[in-house]
């Protein structure tokens, strides 16, 4: 139960496809549905760790780009949007699904940046970065979607204002200082987990606090 | 863009059925697939903002519980837990979904409860205390599953060890401290969005601190 921590770095992803002696390997995939944005299958899996087959329904989705916009002077911007599936109009980062299925880390990038500048209006200054954090995933006990996070800083916003598509139900777009961001959370007004994930990526990384003030 | 926050909050959500003088509405909904676990269908919505309805497919989950089990040397306990979807094996919280479609308050917490018990073989001690951190939304642009977040604390093994169903796929169980947590954050170890949305919770509202060390 409490074995020395220095073994779990070696187990920790990285190796996940051969750990355990055995591979992940797909015995069969029936599809159930698919249409533009998500797919329905069963699969039967053998697993590392179980010789039997498992049968376990997956939906597959694109993997999406999440990007936390800086200010020069460390406000971050969130868009107001309402998301269909929960019935609601929520405060989030800018996100957006990534159409290539080939896409390497590059044409990922440029993605972001996009998205970037249609939802929130806002572009890398001169001298800004698109940096890189990683992915997460958002639900892994039944999709394969995954989040590629990335910090932009510093932004400003684009002359031409944002440029947003038909499908997108964006109300608003405002910047936050890290304490009112920090103050959302812990009050659970943002309550997504593109906009989560990030932060507590950020923060870990110490990009940006969510410690509250003394 | 930048109007003054004090508006947000009125915004933030708790009035999201009637803003804009307008209701969410559901004018027709096709079901393409449903088993256990997944439902899904194509809605045609009437949202506040938009008279014009839009047609979205939509994946219903049942809502989950997500807890953050900590000792009272202030120690996390996550397990190690294969994933088919994503084909791998993934350190995260313990977690589970609440098949009660009326479950209030007190009968999510019994669930936080059982799974905590039976996915980590951690209990509450006898002063310990489950305490409700909000919900989040781990994909509102496709799907409405929700997971409720508890932090356990302190906790304690229990005497008899987990009680692991059968469907259960978990590897390992440790205790981690706060720094590894932070570190395994910061290099992308930890990566689902159960994990990083409780850590994020709680480090906002200064239960865990994810600043790294000067």
């Amino acid at each position: 139960m409490n074995r020395p921590y220095q073994f779990a770095a070696e187990e920790s992803g990285h190796y996940n496809c051969q750990m355990n002696g055995g591979n992940w390997k797909t015995i069969s995939s029936e599809r159930h549905f698919a249409d533009r944005n998500v797919q329905v299958v069963t699969d039967r899996v053998q697993t590392p760790a179980r010789p039997d087959p498992r049968v376990w329904t997956i939906v597959h989705r694109k993997p999406a780009v999440v990007i936390a916009p800086m200010t020069r002077d460390g406000k971050i911007i969130l868009i107001r949007q309402e998301r269909i599936p929960i019935r609601q109009a929520i405060w989030e980062m800018p996100s957006g699904q990534i159409d290539d299925h080939n896409a390497d880390g590059e044409k990922i990038k440029e993605v972001a940046s996009r998205e970037l500048r249609e939802e929130s209006g806002y572009e890398l200054a001169q001298d800004g970065r698109l940096i890189s954090l990683g992915h997460y995933f958002s639900s892994p006990g039944f999709t394969d979607e995954r989040g590629h996070l990335f910090l932009a800083s510093p932004v400003q916003p684009c002359e031409e204002g944002p440029d947003r598509e038909e499908g997108e139900s964006i109300l608003d777009c405002r910047q936050f200082s890290v304490e009112e961001i920090r103050r959302m959370i812990a009050d659970n007004e943002i309550r997504d987990a593109n906009t989560l994930s990030i932060c507590a990526t950020l923060a870990a990384r110490g990009l940006l606090s969510l410690t509250p003030r003394p």
